[in-house]
């Protein structure tokens, strides 16, 4: 019944080497809102699709700067999440004021993999329950990594995580090929159209829809919800589409920046 | 039966990547007194029911001042919520003491956060049974925050939380969209009568029905039980009621007063 | 059987979200001795009805001072309530040392409040098994507050606690709206007659029966036996009942102080 | 089964309130060898039963001296009286060391019971076994104090624990209004006949009697063997019985002060 | 049931001597994917299969560098992978520091296994679930060792781990003799055929096969993919057998550097 | 099942008050070698009999010295009473260096006593598994004291403890009254036979047996095997058995004393 | 069924007294490779039998040096091992770095001992699996200590731990009458006799046998393969077996050498 089945300790391993803890928590990670990343030579995009809780609520943000040069997108745990970004800025933060430079995304990654794996080795703590997407550049290069709750960290092409995201990550199968060489707004377009791929029946709206870029001279930036309207628009255009919602967009925009909430 | 369940401990996932001992916690919230909150572009308000556990005890106090530009209402576990006020109230007096300056609501919310969050990773504490809703003017706008134990804290145009909110949460989601411009008298207005839709066969009075405002030119203020009753009887009038209860105002209004508890 | 159960860990939340072990806690006040508080505009009133262990023993003190214009009187375990009021006499005395003024009795109740709540968060600690009825005089006011092991305190206009309180309650809520305006000695006749209704079959004698009181220019003051028997007279007479005991009074008054327990 | 009964950790309430583990480690106290206590208005006196677990040992002690004005008898487990005895031995010496004056006998069980009570709310160690009665003379005054293992400690005018000390216990209720005035040998001689009330089939003898005194003008103070036995002979004598044990006495005397073990 | 099984406790043993949580963590290496491991007198070549998650993805790395002369390929949890390559990068760049000159392998990896070893002593904390093969070349001679999460560590003329490696085992049983004689292409060559022999249907190309070399004159080095084809190449035209795949190899070797997690 | 039986905790009381696992570890000591100790007026004497664990050991030493005045005879895990056996030497050294003198033997006991009872109140170790029989001779009076895993400790005349004590205690009840007036050489030889009616059917030897003497005029001394074969010739010609083995008693002394343990 | 066993927890006794887990402690040293020592008046020997893993390996060293004058054989955890070795050689190194002379053998056991048996009384932590004979030349005599998980160490004339040591024991204790007088060849080839009673099947080969020497003018020195093949001819011969296998020594003994796994 009990410890018998191995899987109510993260400090005990089954009978056939498996941590199930880990194994829970990345399912954590599997019924987060949708997250997904791309990347060309020179851009990285992140694009999330944000759940509301109730009509009342603005929309929860899923993506965060880290620093000019390096933002994530989440999916799982927000209040695990919030933990890890600060983390993040800190070594930033850190980096910067000691080296006068950007830490490169890879060591912030390598950092916070080394944290997340501490807790999957103590008793008395359970593992980070949120997956992240963490684009940058640096060092004249794009970058892409997943992070889990298991410690794990690997760098990718284009990736998706959280529920409902084996669709857009079969989109990005299909077209993974072309993205090195695209442009940033093409690359954009492309997320969007995965991210559509796994939202079912939900609309997708500037305000339910979040986008990141970063890349060559381009600092880390969430797009404004115009800008993403832009976006959808495009791609309703060519789908024949027209989904007129939002008119006065201007006031609206400054009323979804006033609910953002400031992290530090 | 015992751990299989998942249930009992807050360091351990279920299977389907839950935490059920922060849902456990959200229950005291939800089993809490009503409060709820709503902003204009102006102004944000808090409005709560107070009981009172029996005819020989003043009403418990649901809202507190964090700081001039800051107060929370509160639904759960008092003595819980006790400590996260002391927490606020701390941060903000150094933010203060340090920079001379209004620490921003949403960052004073974040470190709560922060702080919730803890209790939900390591075994041995439990998450904090309390929610709240935290209302703020800094930056010329309106905050309205909800925290919870799972350390997520989200931004609403309006909410209600605690035992029968929903009936508030279904007025509130009526009339919403009216509150961006509203002036200070008519959104509390709006208050009041989304708590009367929660307080069922309770008569709302001055001593059992808790008001703070905040917003433009306007400090954190609980309002007094003849203010509360200017509100009250504005909504009988209307709606056809007149309830005379209390007449000797003043004297009372000084009783009340100094039966509240001081916090620091 | 075992913590499906969530009642025997501190900190477990049921499915409900209790906490059992703040509620057991709870019924070890509920089975102390009988203890009730009241208050006027000018003065407040602790009234303990003391058990005798066997005859050998002198009775237990059920009131202790914490500082001039403050005391508590205590339901639930005795070893416990040594505790909280060494910490009490401790704020207050700091108090007094560093700004030379009494500390108010809101803020000792607040910290006091603090510190019974870190028990009920916290594995391997017991919440205090014990309530205190605070009263104390400052502000120009008269406070009385009732503490719990939950870590909750509420302001009373008059309360009882301990086993069959619920009797004195009764008593009390009859006759509470006259307090305010009454004179000390007023005071103390309802507080003993409260007490008599929920002393049942033991009768009152100057030996059992615990009077404190604080106020306007009145310093704490815990009674001594012959003043305490002097109010239970004038019960007696007006009811008709006229109990003699304890002629040489002088003399075992002297003892009876003897056999105080010094607490710091 | 297991927890479900709450009496196997410290740190629980039951359903009722209670802490079993308290009542359990009374227990031990109340299988201990009887102890009893009793003053008059100048002199305190405890006397005990030393068991001799076979008959190459000396017998056991159960009356230890504190300070000059100070000492205790004990009921339970040994080893845990030596560990609150030195805790006992620690203040009054730093008291006198610091304040040059003997630290209030009132003011070391007060200590006494503080260090008590923390060992019944943290889970992981076991409330004291033992169980004291404390004479003392300061002020002017004698001091009679019984401690238990649940950090509750009462003053008392006489007292007995232990096993069998019900009938001890039933002598000195009987007799105990008559203590007050009396001297000091008839106040030992009331303490050695309640003894015998307890003792049962055991013959007293100067060897497993323990007496020890305190008062005005008389040091604490562990009688001598052939001191205790002429208490014996007197109350023999009374009795008719002429008990002939032991004629070299002097010497053997000698020979039960060495086996005395030391205890700092 | 439960612990009687001895199975769930690394702080235990069962009634055979045997500490079961050290085997499991040992099936998490036989589970993770194949590494070896060869040696001549001048060269020493560890060999890996990568796996990748999914399309998307770069190839896991499982061959890190530790210092000029040394390096490991691991099987099994990666994130502890990455801690104790950490140590071990720590303990050679301190050494270097301190004394100037390269650590020995074989002492890196002896604080290696005492590391390994607390980890298999202590309630609470799980053994690493990671094996590493160590390749170095220092004091003139070449290095190869296992480690495993038991804290053993032994000393190999060739050795294969993970998944599948028992076919790769059989292979270097049947070789090892020739070499220690052998230069560095054929060694590489040998290790290459081994890994074939456990790659069963997977099959080989320069993207899922990574390659380390260390010797004389030759700093540690993880060879880039163009060089890994030239060696597949080379046993495909032994076996008759032409892949061709990826043909604009340069550009995709830019790629998968890109790629690489930076460790630190 | 479970703690339900209350013995597998040391910091559990069982419901009458009993700590079962302190009579489990007296347990250890009753199921350890025999040791007895017995005293006159001017000297102390242990003896014990060791086991051999195989032919090819050098006997087990049971009796080690503490310091010029001081020696102890053990039962029951050697182990542990190593560590004992270093605290005493830490404490008489220490107080040697400090004060110039011997410290008395009760101290040491007395100190050993408390680190015992430590062991016995805290969750998590256990008591030491062994008892101690203490000589020493200060103060012009000699000490014989047990010690045992509850932390008491007492005065004995004469004393045995470990496996088949119980003969050798029958032996010293009925002639310790005679010991006080001996000379060291007859209570030596009452020792030696009190052993002899404790060790069944095994043959004591020179080599099996420990003797020590400590006094007046005589430093704690472990006797050469020979001068222990003198004794045990004395018993045999008395009784009229001869034993004649280990001719070549020199060398073999030589021989044993080679093998002792040194302990510091 | 659980801990009424007793069996899964260091620091509870079982009814009679039993440390369970240290018993199956001792089962991993039953478990182990075979160990033996014996010694002369002037020389010690140890003496093992090394198991290969698999064929690639080298064998597994089994004996250590710890200082010039002292050395270890193990049989059990060799990881363990690993950390006493450790722990040995500070030891040693320490004393001779302030001291400037060798610390006896008898009192790094002695040390030794006293770590191992910390192990043994405290939750959390297992004892140490493995069982060491230590060998040893100071103060002009031989030692052989076998000390064991429990912090138990004997003194032996001669002595076989680890699987199928009894063999080796019943040679031992056949011809152990005659070591003393032995010179170094004679003690090695007793040494390796009684090696060869334990290996059963297994062929003994300069490459699975291990021997060590210490002595009078004779550091501790483990044979080279060479050496040890000399002492394997010298008893075939005498057994008229003739085993020729290594042909090319010289080689391969370099080989071996190389292999070695350094320990600091």
């Amino acid at each position: 019944m009990f410890r018998t089945q191995y899987d109510s300790d993260i400090s005990i391993y089954s009978p056939e080497g498996r941590l199930y803890q880990i194994e829970y928590a990345m399912q954590a990670v599997a019924q987060g809102s949708t997250a997904l990343g791309l990347k060309s030579k020179t851009h990285a995009v992140v694009v999330t699709l944000m759940r509301s809780s109730d009509e009342l609520s603005s929309h929860q943000r899923k993506i965060f700067k880290v620093d000019g040069h390096m933002g994530i997108a989440i999916s799982g745990l927000t209040a695990d999440a919030r933990v890890l970004l600060k983390f993040m800025r800190n070594e930033t933060l850190h980096h910067k004021f000691v080296y006068g430079s950007d830490l490169p995304t890879g060591e912030v990654v390598s950092s916070l993999a080394m944290k997340s794996q501490r807790n999957t080795q103590r008793w008395g703590r359970r593992p980070y329950g949120v997956g992240l997407l963490v684009i940058g550049y640096d060092g004249d290069k794009t970058h892409l990594y997943q992070t889990s709750p298991s410690g794990n960290c690997f760098s990718y092409y284009a990736q998706a995580i959280g529920s409902r995201s084996q669709s857009a990550r079969t989109y990005l199968e299909k077209n993974f090929k072309e993205f090195p060489e695209l442009g940033l707004e093409e690359l954009v377009l492309h997320g969007v159209k995965a991210l559509k791929e796994s939202s079912g029946k939900e609309t997708l709206t500037k305000l339910n829809v979040g986008i990141a870029v970063v890349g060559k001279e381009q600092k880390f930036e969430i797009l404004k919800p115009n800008k993403v309207q832009s976006y959808l628009d495009q791609i309703l255009q060519t789908e024949g589409e027209i989904e007129i919602e939002n008119e006065n967009e201007n006031e609206k925009d400054e009323e979804a920046e006033t609910l953002e909430l400031k992290l530090d």
